[in-house]
Parts: C-alpha cells; structure tokens; sequence
C-alpha cells in the first residue's frame, strides 16, 4: 500500500516541512489552512467560492452535524460530501471539543461522555467506537480519534489521567476501524441501484484516521501522550488541547514538547488555531495542517487579515477610503470593492459585507499556506517567517474559539 | 434627440406591452423586474451574482443612502455606481416612501418633509428640488420625483390634497432638472484630471426623471393625478401608493383607474410590488416595470418562490428532501444544491441558506420577466398569464414593506 503522505522538502533553518497528503477525495499539500464549516457550511461562503479561492479541505464538526442535521439525514443525502456539495477532501473532528466546551451535563466516564445537546437539550452518548461510526457515516477523508480536551488552567492530576485515558480512547478508536474496515468493504460491494451510495462507500473505504495528542501544559505529559499515541500507529497526528485560553508560549512550548516524539513521516495537524503569525511559527515547529474559525469569525465583526495585521473595518478612518483591503491581494474582495464600501456595508449590516471580508480573510490564510509552502521549497521559509512576524501587528484583540 | 423609451410590440388580448428602455448606463428590457438595493446592496447576493442572474437595474433607496453612508460618502466615489460597483443602470427612490414608513417625527409643509432619521435621530430636511438634487449626486439613470405616500386606509380630503401637493411637488422636481440641466453638462464639460469624475458626471446628464401618480384607493383621484402628472411631461410614469396595504382588488383598480390617462410612448412603472401573480396581472393591465423586496425578503425566512406556488424551506417535509428547490430551474441554488442541504442551512442559521434561497428567488422574478417578454412578443401572454396564476398558490402568508 503506498504511503498517504509524502514529505517533499524539509527547511534546513527550522523544522518546517513541504508534504502532500493523499485522501480519497484529493491530494492536499502541505503546509495547509483547513477552512472550518462548522454546521455543514463555512460560514458566509459557498462551495464554488471555497473552490475559487483553492480551498484544499475543509472541516466538519461532528458534533454540530451529529446534534443538526442528524446523521440519519447525512447519511440519507450519501454522506457529508453529497449533503454538502464539496467533492474535495473533507476532515472531521471527533465531537470532544465540542461536547466538552458547549454541550451541557457532560458526564465522562471510561467508557465516553454522556451530554446534552446545545440546541434542543437531548441526551446523548458518544464513545470511542461511536465516534468512529459516525464519522465513517459522515464519509470523511481524514478521521480524527475521540480525545478528552482538559481545559485551561488544568491541575497536573487531572491533565495526567485525562492524557492516560485519552490514549486508551485512542486505541479503541484505532480497534473499531480495524475491525470495520472489513465491513465496509462488503458494504461497497454490496449490489445496489444508488451510485451515490457506492460513492460515498468507497469514500469511506480509505478514510484516514489521525490520533490526538494531550497533556496540557506539562512537558513530561505531553512528551508521554506523544509517544503513547504514536505507539498506537495512525495515519497522522494531531495536538490537541492548545489555543484553549492558554498564553501563547505555553501553545508553543506544548507543541514543542509533542512534535519530537512524532514520527517524520506522518503528517502533523496542530488544532484549532491561530493568527498569521501562530501559523508560521507552529510551521517553523513541524506542523503541517491548520484549521480556525479566526478568518470567518473575524469577518464577521468588521475584522479583515492582511500582511501588516488585522484592521477593523468598522473604523472611521475607512469611510473615505478607495483602496482595497489590502493592495495587490487577489481576492475577490480586493479586486472589485473599496473599504469605504466594505465598511459601509458592515455598519449596515449588510450579509454582502461580512461575505467580501470572509473572503479576503480565508483568501489572506490560504495565500499565506502557499506561499509559504514555496519558501519551504526555496529554502526560504525561516527569513519569511521572522520577516512576516515582525511586520504583522495584532491592532485588534483576536480570540480563537 | 432620440426617444429613450420605445415599444416593440403589444399583446392583443391584454394591455400587456413588450419595450425597451435605454439609459446612461444600458438598456431594460421590460417588463422589467427590479431587484431593490436599499442600503447599496441587494440584500445576500454580491453584483457579480446580480450579473450571472442577468439582473438589468437594481434600485437604490435614497432614504436610506442619504442617511447612512451620507451623499458626502457617495459623492467622494464618483457616485452609486462606483460606490457600490455597478455598471449597470440604476434607478433611485425619491426617498419619500421611506421618510413617510420609516422616520420619524415628520413634519410635512408644502415645502417639504422635515424628519428625525431612524438610525441616529439626525433631523433632516427633503424638498422636492433636494430630493433632485440628492439624486443627481448619486448618478442614478432613473430619478423619481419626491410624492407623498399616504398609508391605507386614507380619508378622501386627505388623499385629494395630498394628491395634489404631490403635483405641485412633481412640477418642482422637472422645474429643477430643467434648470439644473445646463449645469451638469457644463460640469461635464469642465477639465478634470480624473476619469472617475467624467464618467460621473457624463452618466448624470441623461437622467431619466419619472412622475408618480397619486391618489390612494379613489377612481377619481387615481385619474385626476394622472392627468395632472403626465401634463407635466415625464421621462416615464410611476404609480405610487400600491401596495401600503391595501386589498389586492384595490391595487388592481388603483392602477386601472390611473392607466388609461398615461402614455402609450413611455414607461411606465408600479412601484414596491409584488407577488408573481400580481407582476402578472399588472403587466397585464399595462405595468412595465417593477421592484420588490419579497424575493430577497422572503428569502431570509426561508421562503422559496416557484411556479407551484411558494414553499418554506424550514417544514418539515423537506429534512430528507433531495430535489432542487424548483425543477428544471437554472438558478445557481438549483443546479447545485437540494431542498435537505438548504433547509438545514436555514434552521442552522447559516448565511449560504438566505443567500441560495436569495439566488433562487430573485433568478425566479427575473426568469419570469423573460418568459413575459417572450410571452407577449409571440402574442401568447394572456394564455400564460391565466396558466400561471390559476397554478399558482400562496402557501404563507406574504407581505410585501
């Protein structure tokens, strides 16, 4: 079986690493931005702008799909890609960060987490294994195991136990997939009148699986999740439990103290973040793949990305302003609209503003994923980052989900 | 000089009527359907979609420009076109409609409307030659003149004067743009380092100046303020005070009331209408041009039009729903997405729901303007008009502002 994932160039000056990702619904290089849609959806903009703007992958939260539409739903429509409309790669998460930080009565035992719903209050019950099958319902390209994400500030004790019981979560994830795989098989060559059913089976034939590594804030945890779940052999490898509250140096230093124990060879997804500069220097420290809500959440309030930091363009001193966002971008935004009518339209409260900002913003970090693949490739990733970073000024307090 | 309006055919069995407008910035084919910008944007769709819908004009409200983001602000772009990136033509309000539904402390004398703005309270002042002029800084192709709209139900003394005064408001308006005539073209003419400016001012010296008739729900006063109105020589004829409200045999005899006494050589518009039928049974009474805020509206609560009728997305019946929303149709929602994704969309609260349903919606009046188009110049348009509205059914309740 060839491999997945494939390393292209490595910087010489930091870790930093150029790979392509095989998954069945396309290939996605790396260093990658994952747009987040959430419901289904990335908030504000459609399929064929996703397209547009060379969305590689996008992600889906199970959590959000499994509570609204309902897998019955989902899997009525032939899966999540189907439901959706996107034929590339898609990534779901596992539901634990979500159970964890918006569902209500949460009650985690060994076994899974028993919860209410956020939006109509019903109980539900989501293990390991049933994790898994809904993400394989789902049809998802990339897979991720269920973890427990500790919240910020976490006491050592519980960060240890959680850690502990995280991997054992892992393993039964990793189980459940081996001993579906056959099933699933079957299930695809079961004779049937739907293409789209067969599609969507096939689909799930070659789902990546990628395991969570936890620990918090404590290096010797995280250097023991680390090695427990890659022990475990999965397809990639993700760090969890950062940009939950903590201050950055402690995001980087958990990532530092994960990403040696990492096999070379298999992607590394750091999750849930960040800003621009985040990015680059999670980049420097070996990470491949990125998902956030900042360029669409940000978009929402009046908040656009560009290579000298956020502006907030609610702010008076765009309303005379012709010039684009951002000069010599080319997204959409850009090309065609002024701040001045961009701000007038978000004062307005216009749906078309928060659109064109949407846009940019995912425009600005999927721009920024490319070019700084090509740096990698230049041998030129380390000079770009320190001068990126240093040019880029957060005006605006910015806070990641 | 040429005429700008000009008739192409005439149905036999209706007073239907298939012309062709041209203004500074493109011909209308009508009838036309006219999707409303009020705040300088066609609520959830972006020009660049109003295009791929073939949307011939949008309508600008001047109300709600002249208040947010101020003349200044659009003046500095070189005008709404620019402003609001849209080269096609576009036709403005007098702003009269909004003062009399939406401000505040009106204040209504023969010379004008005094009123407090309802988004920061500011106190303004309209009279019909700044309703003129207010226009004319906003470029726009078709200028109606400021009337008073009177609310429904409308005591006959108050309608008649009201009536009356708007006469004398409209001879105000053209006695403006006859004086104000030579200084646009000399502005035109004056040297200027920049192309935005010309081009501005080129657009402003063919502004189309359209009347509107009067009169509320009274046969008399419906055909008195006609005949008053179309003394004065319009550019094209509007009826105003349609749809406040009012039964549907009432709008209809409003407009049959005032139409025999109108032009057969000019234009002429019902304003702030209306459901498909109605679109229909006005062109049938002789009507060419339309807007209305019920496509994109309506799209925001989930509501759908079709042929059958219109639907709501968030029932029920549609969770597992896999067809388009309308069969056959060519909207971009259509060819895309189903009845399940969309209505998940919308209970979500997700944008993309408004804006496919938005896409669909406003792509069904446009569509069916062209069928009308068509429909007449074979002479088949009284048959389809019949067929439409005996198949059509208004499953929710709609309002239109």
């Amino acid at each position: 079986m060839p491999e997945n994932f494939e390393l292209l160039a490595a910087d010489l000056h930091s870790k930093a690493r150029r790979g392509r990702l095989s998954t069945a619904h396309g290939v996605i290089e790396t260093p990658a931005f994952i747009p987040v849609g959430t419901q289904g959806s990335v908030k504000g903009v459609s399929p064929r702008e996703l397209r547009e703007l060379d969305a590689q992958i996008i992600l889906g939260n199970t959590y959000h799909l499994f509570v609204r539409p309902g897998l019955d739903v989902i899997k009525h429509f032939g899966g999540l890609h189907k439901f959706v409309n996107w034929d590339g790669p898609i990534l779901t998460d596992s539901g634990g960060y979500q159970i964890f930080s918006l569902a209500k009565l949460r009650k985690i035992t060994e076994n899974g987490v028993e919860f209410q719903n956020h939006v109509d209050g019903a109980r539900a019950f989501i293990s390991p294994e049933i994790a898994m099958e809904i993400q394989r319902a789902l049809g998802s390209d990339i897979v991720m195991a269920l973890d427990e994400c500790v919240p910020y500030p976490c006491e050592y004790d519980y960060a240890a136990q959680s850690a502990e019981m995280t991997t054992r979560w892992a393993k039964r994830c990793k189980q459940w997939t081996k001993e579906n795989a056959e099933r699933s098989t079957s299930n695809a060559q079961r004779p049937t009148s739907e293409t789209d059913s067969i599609n969507s089976q096939l689909s799930t034939l070659n789902q990546l699986l990628f395991g969570i590594v936890q620990g918090a804030t404590f290096e010797n945890l995280r250097k023991a999740s680390a090695q427990q779940i890659v022990e475990l052999d999965f397809d990639g490898y993700a760090i969890g439990g950062v940009s939950v509250g903590e201050p950055e140096e402690e995001m980087m230093r958990a990532v530092e103290s994960a990403e040696p124990f990492l096999p070379g060879d298999k992607p590394r997804y750091a999750m849930g973040l960040g800003t621009p500069p985040q990015l680059l220097e999670m980049i420097g420290r070996g990470m491949d793949m990125f998902d956030c809500v900042l360029p669409t959440r940000l978009a929402r309030n009046g908040t656009a990305f560009a290579a000298a930091g956020t502006l907030n363009l609610k702010n008076a001193e765009f309303i005379l302003d012709k010039n684009p966002i951002e000069e010599n971008c080319a997204c959409p935004a850009c090309r065609e609209f002024s701040r001045g009518y961009i701000r007038h339209l978000i004062k307005a409260e216009e749906i078309l503003g928060l659109r064109l900002i949407t846009l940019h913003n995912l425009h600005f970090y999927l721009n920024l994923m490319n070019g700084v693949r090509t740096e990698i490739e230049r041998g030129t990733f380390d000079q770009f980052r320190k001068a990126f970073v240093a040019e880029y000024k957060t005006r605006d307090a910015v806070t990641v989900e």
